[in-house]
């Protein structure tokens, strides 16, 4: 016993030791993960491509190579690009009364919440019940091996020395292959999917700003989140790795939820959720979802898996949750609303994949899936009433996006009409090198022109490019009004479609609508003082209406 | 097998077909549910006459008839009003093989769940238990039936060309009368009340103008919870009908929470709604209200029914939740506060029922009301500490009306002294043709005579109908300031009030005074600055205040 | 039963006697509880001559003792101060029939809930376990007393003419001592503290002018949470008082939650709390912290308690939950930042108790205090992960008070160049005599100059004391550019710091950061507003900015 307790101190300040060498900068060796043939997950052969060209891994290349470098926290999040060994040199004479696959000799004392965590998953008993044991066989005989447990060194590596972050590609793959395959097969879905969502999360400009402008901490919240899916511990949580736990909605909730998908709120407060909530605990959710009656006593009400792990193409349950996804998150505008603004000419020519183009919400792969939803709300409602569902769901979508471009169209006239002063402001985030670093193929020329002539002091307006006015404020970029027009999406636009989509009315009435009509009160005011002030400074020769 | 899979496509097809029709406008044959002598919950005879005369059903009558059509959706809302019986002719052929009440040989397979909801529903099992039991005969003895199952006709209709969507009045009243009978006294406590919250919903003239906009699912949130009370299952879930599940305070929150009526949050964050949370579980649902033992293992704290249900005149639980409202959801002024606003004149002569009066709070009704809150606060807190939160949340509302009323003075100064320009901007909703269509009678002469002649360019602040702020912007109505203002309505007064009424501090200082002050310095500072710039302008004989 | 009837009616009516007695002023004998030779929680001896002298007690003393009367609800939430046994004379012939100790025969029928929850109590059943039975015989031991039941008299006095509300010092510590002395403990680890958490409510400036307006009960929202630690019921809630019930995170959630300090919500939304919310009903929350194994299946992940409860000195689990706070509610600026605006001069030379001074994170005990952190979460993670979350925890931290030094010296400039006009307005709370109150000791020279010399009319911005800006509004001070910095401590800021802090990323990004630069670019904008309208005016000779 005081072995141990002595133990536990000394890894503490061989930690600390670690901690100081890390933060000195010293070099470990980096990570050797078993050799994996096929990429699927993430990053895949092509994202990886994208990410080293884009942000760089952690010796940086790409446009922004000179700007962004991980914190030594993204080593849990993208461990595929950062992760490093702890220096573990210090335990050296400790390692010798240990095997090297008898991890738990010591883990049992300095991490024992992560030993019992596993010791209750089936990775510890791949034998406790009949349908896990048969789930076992099926897996020793398609991966050709024997399994008497899971343990450590199979995910981790057989030593300190050969340590590693398993991820999905490395790892889990090797027996859940299925699971793997499906999920990985979100990427062809188009955005937004679970495995671009790193990328998406690090290649923007403001975030790369943030980094220059030292704020890298500030990002913790997007970081958290937007990795997860290079792992499959986002859903069944490591180390009990729980096929029932993953089965409920709660292991979305951590995600998606606030304000730019606010699921979990509008799925938890819609009848639903709210039968999940009273009923939940009785369900069969130790049963895959292709075996459970739904509509009855083993599942009355759906969960998020329910629905959104239906898939489009098989008509059957599986890993990828993006198949029939009509409104992609609901930052692509839509061709059946005709706008005024210069969201008519979205996205203006630039060929950064986010930017993508307008959504036909009546094309022939999207009517496909407005099909597949009607299937499936026929379990337990009148195929009808799912049909008009969709029918008001997608009219509150083309009067929401009218809604935004008559707000577009007042922020855009301050810019026109000189009311608002780009060039008393700092620039676009990254806005001085970013005509350099990504060219005229990825901007298009005009936007490439724009910001190459103004080094950055351009005003950007609108869905994708514009959200950095959730994201930053340097030197007066944003003004209010912008921020107030962004946070019509962000915050109101965003949280009245899941309102809708979940059956949610207050989210769709009292954070969706109320507040974009709200939101286009305050522009307007905003928008008729900036050009009141302009003029009386216009007249009396001061200011900036007075070109000073 | 391959049959049913087969019927199932041919299903979706049909329903296709069926929706086009009805997209195109076909005619189909009303519903002709079962005749009711007696109509009590909603509309009752008083309450459908009004509907009729104000919004018009399907076909169109009262002032609104051009204006408003319902939207096909709002037939599951209001059946009684809108219901149309599917297209059902391309299952001809299969009815031939169906006795016309062999509903489930279908719909087994084509609505799988609500079968199975209905097969855990007493309503199945009229006997699964002896309680059940003898219920159900005492349900046969009054209503002189004998009952085996209560199976898809009995509510529904005996076929396709007979299907109707049942409401309390058609249906649930034949077996459950007492209940029904309880839950329509509610009409009689004035309002706000379950029964005439659908017409509140959509006779007001900024929900007939997003009609006229186009913008009729930007209501979706709101046409969800209002008629939901025409029917029994918004808290008695279809198809299972489970007495227990509306027992639980879950069956009150999908409806009753949010910005204007956070009932939901405050409960389940004040230590009544924590304790449940914790302990609910192991507590007597099972049992009603009248058997319940208070207090202790049974039910350690109270749920919405167990306080909102305790009936005012008999001292016992019921279906009658409105009985003990003193402050009628917070949105009519109290005659205990001396007002300096306009808000002094409310209702301003105004006939039409919502604007209704001041509260008396302590008139003899209200205070006979404050006696049996007191008797039923005291299964568990001292008389006395029930008597002084009472005091305590009397006072608070009083406070809270006086800083709504210093914010309205300050905006009514903007419209007096022409700071802000009604001419400029869209009129009031509906206000072109508002007094033409409600007529002095209705408006009061003054009221009247405002809109007639001025085309409903009149400032409206305040109190019920100053909430169209929350509701819509239409070429510059209303203003930001107008906006701020109503927002100390629906977000931050009502919150307050459920937070005291409640014992929930976050929401009676967070979310309630707090923001309410925070809203009075942005009122005033935007009115500071309106009054500036317009001085600036007279001075300068430019813009709105050199009169041009 | 008609006896009972009667008598139930009858307590309601003396009630209103007692109620309008009370209402009236009427002087009611001061409770006289047990005395208690050492008061160790609250108020301490300490604490209660400061409570004295800054706001007096029912009788009034100290500075504010012209203007805080307490509000009769205080006696039930700091009865050591203010409570007074209620008027029960009318019940004189009924207690003829009782003996003095005999509370239930009445209580059962006047307050059952009260009585039926004391009955499934420890208190009432103390040897129903075993485990429970030898803590029972522990108590007995170390308090040499005899213990059959632990009546009503035992915490509430033997009759009425005694009857007073227990405290944590006077009843709860005579047989919990440890537990109570723990509790106690919090008071040398600085603020905040659970037993401080009163008087910091009281005393502070706003809460005085509060009560000076007449709007004493806007603070219904403070006064439930800030003053519940003199007892111990605000986490075992009576009369059940259940250790299990208050190791469950819920029993901390009631007030720990909401704009200030949002640690309900963040760890709710956590992966920790997701997984308590669907395993924590299995977990064996039966046992004391000092006995569970960490990370199975007995807590597989932590709870509030398994975190804060864990004790810097001791490195056992008790009943101090402050004793690791680095931190401090993230109200304190730390010295790692480097401030432009005037936060580089905080707290000002003032010495009232709550401004304190900078944090240095990294000296001696609070270095000793990240140690202790680390400690724990390796628990459940490698020690590097836990370092390295505490140092984006820092970063984030350090980062956002830069974001808040900027919009504070946009703030002040809008003061320094007259920009906004303080004579215009209302003094600061308490402004006009708080000089001559306090004193120049407390206030330091040049904040007790500045107040005696204007009467109060400063400007007031920053941490602690501009907190007033969340609090009220009169005759135009604060303005709303006060406000939206207000809003990027109380609403953004510290919702940023628990979202980081318990790893929830919502709260980190779309409460926290993102909002705080959104609340950057109003103050610009306004900031720049005020400026040209105040050039504008001087230039025409007219307004603030022209001198009248």
């Amino acid at each position: 016993m005081n072995y141990i307790k002595h133990f536990r101190i000394g890894v503490v300040l061989l930690i600390c030791v670690a901690f100081l060498m890390l933060s000195a900068g010293a070099v470990f060796a980096q990570a050797n993960p078993k050799s994996s043939p096929e990429r699927l997950v993430m990053p895949t052969e092509k994202l990886q491509k994208g990410f080293e060209k884009w942000v760089g891994l952690e010796k940086g290349s790409g446009p922004w190579a000179d700007y962004y470098k991980p914190v030594p926290l993204h080593m849990y999040w993208s461990p595929k690009n950062h992760y490093i060994r702890p220096d573990v040199s210090a335990f050296k004479n400790l390692f010798e009364d240990y095997a090297s696959g008898d991890c738990m000799g010591c883990h049992d004392e300095v991490t024992p919440g992560i030993v019992r965590s596993w010791r209750d998953s089936a990775h510890a008993k791949p034998r406790r019940t009949p349908e896990i044991a048969e789930k076992t066989r099926a897996i020793e005989e398609k991966a050709g091996i024997t399994i008497e447990q899971v343990t450590c060194n199979f995910c981790h590596g057989e030593s300190h020395d050969e340590l590693f972050m398993p991820v999905a590609d490395d790892v889990c793959k090797q027996c859940h292959r299925q699971q793997v395959v499906e999920f990985a097969s979100e990427i062809a879905d188009g955005r937004p999917s679970h495995q671009a969502s790193w990328i998406s999360n690090v290649v923007v400009p403001w975030y790369i700003e943030g980094f220059r402008k030292g704020e890298q901490y500030s990002f913790i919240g997007c970081d958290q989140c937007h990795p997860a899916m290079e792992k499959c511990d986002a859903c069944h949580t490591r180390h009990k790795f729980s096929s029932e736990e993953a089965r409920k909605p709660e292991a979305c909730f951590s995600c998606h939820m606030g304000a730019d998908h606010p699921d979990a709120e509008t799925y938890q407060e819609s009848k639903m959720g709210v039968i999940y909530e009273m009923e939940g605990e009785t369900w069969a959710l130790d049963k895959g979802l292709n075996d459970v009656e739904l509509g009855g006593s083993e599942m009355r009400s759906p969960t998020c898996q329910t629905c959104h792990m239906y898939n489009n193409t098989t008509g059957k349950w599986g890993h990828n949750v993006t198949s029939k996804g009509r409104w992609r998150m609901g930052t692509f505008p839509p061709k059946q609303v005709e706008y005024k603004s210069s969201m008519k000419d979205y996205p203006y020519g630039i060929t950064i994949p986010p930017m993508d183009k307008k959504i036909d919400l009546y094309d022939g792969p999207n009517n496909k899936k407005l099909e597949r939803w009607v299937e499936l709300c026929s379990n337990c409602h009148s195929g009808r009433f799912a049909r008009l569902w969709f029918e008001a769901l997608d009219g509150y979508m083309f009067a929401a996006y009218r809604k935004r471009d008559e707000a577009q169209l007042l922020v855009e006239e301050c810019f026109d009409k000189g009311w608002i002063d780009v060039n008393a402001r700092d620039p676009y985030p990254m806005g001085d090198v970013i005509a350099d670093k990504l060219g005229v193929k990825l901007l298009g020329e005009g936007v490439y022109k724009a910001f190459k002539t103004t080094g950055g002091k351009v005003p950007v307006v609108g869905p994708i490019l514009g959200v950095y006015a959730n994201f930053r404020h340097d030197g007066g970029n944003p003004s209010a009004i912008e921020v107030e027009y962004g946070n019509m999406w962000f915050w109101y636009a965003l949280k009245g479609y899941k309102g809708v989509a979940h059956g949610q009315q207050d989210y769709a009435w009292w954070w969706g609508w109320a507040p974009m009509v709200n939101q286009l009160s305050r522009i307007r005011s905003q928008h008729d003082m900036l050009e009141r002030v302009y003029n009386i400074e216009k007249k009396l020769g001061i200011g900036l209406g007075g070109g000073k």
